[in-house]
């Protein structure tokens, strides 16, 4: 029986999560192969912490050079993270002819082309499907079964810390502080959770799906990034009342030769099947020409459901190899001659629904005023609440509105904002109900 | 550029959504590819019918030999429906060196194994993702990105026509002759609507399911099969009164070297995702022992969603063509000689919790009788009402059970039935509130 040898270069969490796949699902995965899949060597700096599985002692190497140089090795799957040594890893494997599979989003974020590049040149695999959304199989979706399509927008929940956090402040009606720091105790934010909170993780995410739907190249700091540390439980619980959760969306469109890629928390419909995904999960709502809406959910993260993406790479790398030929979709779901660089459209011209909310003063003729500026502006209304009664003291009012540009409310809001009934700045939610 | 031909038999509705997607997606089909797809040929014995596509007049033919006999046409889609001629067609193609694509579940449920025997016999491929769940990539996601896990279980929504009206029964307490009649009109469910809303054609999808995911081969008249036709709006509100919706689910599990397969109207808690797939929507939940749960939702029908499925097919071939070598993937997501024949474990041994509905006379102790039968069986009772009060007249009573065997269960209710104070034969409806 032919047999793949492969090397681990990470021996954390995930990389534990592999090794636990090679271990525990062996027979599964060669009675779907025809081949025998064998972990040759695992290196990290650090081979003595206890992980939870164990591993001969002749695989454990501290040396990445016994895996990146073994001329047995046929695949070696990065989960180092971060951008080195892992780029000059990747890059090393690749000149030595071996395909790669990775998890890591900031690597392909940043140095994406260069390693593409290189293994174009060197006719290897670079498979990266956990890099987004964990376990759930988006990348291949979009790239296989569903590339007769022209894709028009994508939703994703992509981010477990952050939907953790929302769903908890949520349920509890917590605010967004105290759900952090039970949520770091926990072990499900980092000790500095920036890269999650702000929304910088989903971005990465982000690039990746609006490359692969859209066949566009798209630099990070195109994406309008906003994260969560600013949602309150009051935003909370007004979004309830009108019908809404609040989900931290990472949001792709295409139209008209421009695309949008955006990342904020947006208020759902909460029958929307998006609306329910809570927890750590994740999900993908892609809207195809053809196939119209469809939804990915599982888990975006954890050990065991990466390790599941890396290792179904590392099969098709060797279903490719024992069919006779490698590279057979490109990368980035399109032929990188044919992947162009669409400009993206500025925030100030998208058009959404929004969520406002002003805190005033509770007397006569504050909404007046506040609904005429909007009109004003051509901002119509859908609907309005101010559930609070304190004469003469500060109390919010919410409005829905209909549909606006945000250079329209951006400017109305500045207006509103110069009223002396208003005693804070106002502050908006954008909706998305369409979603197709 | 390398070019590849298609032929197509069958140009009714599907047929005519293959046909749009090779009129206005080409473009973005060769910049996935790298290789251009042509339609060369349809037949089909109606040619004069519109389909609202145009099609060259040379390339339509009343003769289905023009399509699988004509050296040039490298994969051949059949969309004829039905055993025969699909079956004799798809063998011939298969003999001329054909690849196949087909989104024909009967036809696979029946002659699978004949089927693919003369395509490895040939070494050609034969895909079939339309099949199941119309647009959304599940087979690909067992076969291909889920393969390293071993699977426990699937909760699937397959069926179209009995989602749309059990949707309709819930948002309007509507009953099921009135709804049905009303989705026949519109369309949405066929002159004779046995075979969906019995579960047949849920049944014939589950099977393939459960060779993918289980490895093991199954025949469909081992499939427990209950459809929708005896739900009634009584049974819907009390689903909702406990926090449940009644959806017509399959479902398959492996357990202990045995298999599950059965289908039929399931309880399911109203915050799961699956509650939330309404209308003509399919969903399909599985879960492996690495990736945990997995949900993938989309249009299950219509002729747009299914084309993008087949098309999504078309271009897998091409791309197994153009990387030098086909057949990279097990049709059934194992090798043939891997599969094997689990047994089928009877209803009677399977466990679950149950809704059980009683119509019992409203008079003092009834419900003591009731209970008193359970509990001698074992039968633990989560909750119970009884919202009615009709003195000495037939009232239901509903108990929520803890889990229990089907086979307890069954003896019970037959002990229950023969109570004088019992008027009408009792009700049981499955639950399921893990799905994991």
């Amino acid at each position: 029986m032919k047999e793949f040898n492969v090397g681990l270069l990470g021996f954390g969490t995930i990389g534990a999560g592999v090794i636990r796949v090679f271990q525990n699902n062996a027979e599964v995965m060669e009675q779907r192969l025809g081949a025998r899949l064998t972990l040759k060597r695992v290196a990290d700096l650090d081979i003595t912490t206890d992980r939870g599985v164990k591993v001969d002692a002749g695989v454990l190497t501290t040396d990445a050079m016994q895996v990146l140089t073994d001329p047995e090795i046929d695949v070696v799957i990065e989960l180092i993270g971060g951008y080195e040594p892992a780029r000059s890893f990747v890059l090393k494997a690749i000149e030595q002819g071996k395909h790669v599979v990775t998890a890591n989003k900031a690597l392909l974020a940043k140095h994406g082309e260069e390693i593409l590049s290189a293994a174009a040149a060197k006719g290897v695999d670079v498979m990266f499907e956990a890099s987004v959304g964990g376990g759930i199989p988006v990348l291949s979706a979009i790239k296989e079964n569903l590339c007769a399509n022209n894709f028009r927008c994508i939703f994703g929940i992509l981010n477990g810390t952050c939907n953790y956090i929302l769903t908890r402040m949520t349920n509890e009606g917590a605010d967004f502080a105290s759900v952090l720091k039970d949520a770091q105790a926990k072990g499900y934010a980092e000790a500095d959770p920036t890269f999650d909170v702000e929304g910088v993780d989903t971005a990465h995410k982000l690039a990746i799906l609006v490359s692969l739907c859209f066949g566009t190249r798209i630099d990070l700091e195109n994406i309008s990034i906003e994260g969560i540390s600013k949602i309150t439980p009051l935003d909370i619980q007004f979004a309830k009342e009108f019908g809404y959760k609040i989900k931290l969306l990472a949001i792709g469109k295409r139209e008209n030769g421009q695309v949008e890629a955006r990342v904020h928390p947006t208020m759902i419909p909460v029958n929307y099947p998006l609306a329910d995904v809570d927890g750590v999960f994740n999900a993908v709502r892609l809207v195809g020409d053809f196939v119209g809406p469809v939804m990915l959910y599982g888990q975006g993260a954890g050990m065991d459901a990466t390790a599941s993406a890396v290792m179904g790479d590392v099969m098709a790398i060797s279903r490719n190899q024992l069919a006779g030929g490698g590279r057979r979709t490109p990368a980035m779901g399109y032929l990188p001659e044919a992947m162009v660089k669409l400009p993206v459209k500025p925030m100030r011209d998208i058009v959404s629904q929004y969520y406002l909310r002003f805190t005033a003063l509770d007397k006569p003729g504050v909404v007046a005023k506040i609904s005429g500026i909007l009109g004003r502006y051509g901002i119509g209304i859908a609907s309005m609440i101010q559930p609070e009664r304190k004469q003469r003291e500060a109390v919010p009012i919410v409005i829905m509105t209909h549909e606006a540009t945000e250079a329209v409310i951006n400017d109305a809001l500045a207006e509103i904002d110069q009223l002396d009934v208003v005693r804070e700045p106002s502050h908006f939610i954008r909706i998305e109900s369409e979603m197709e």
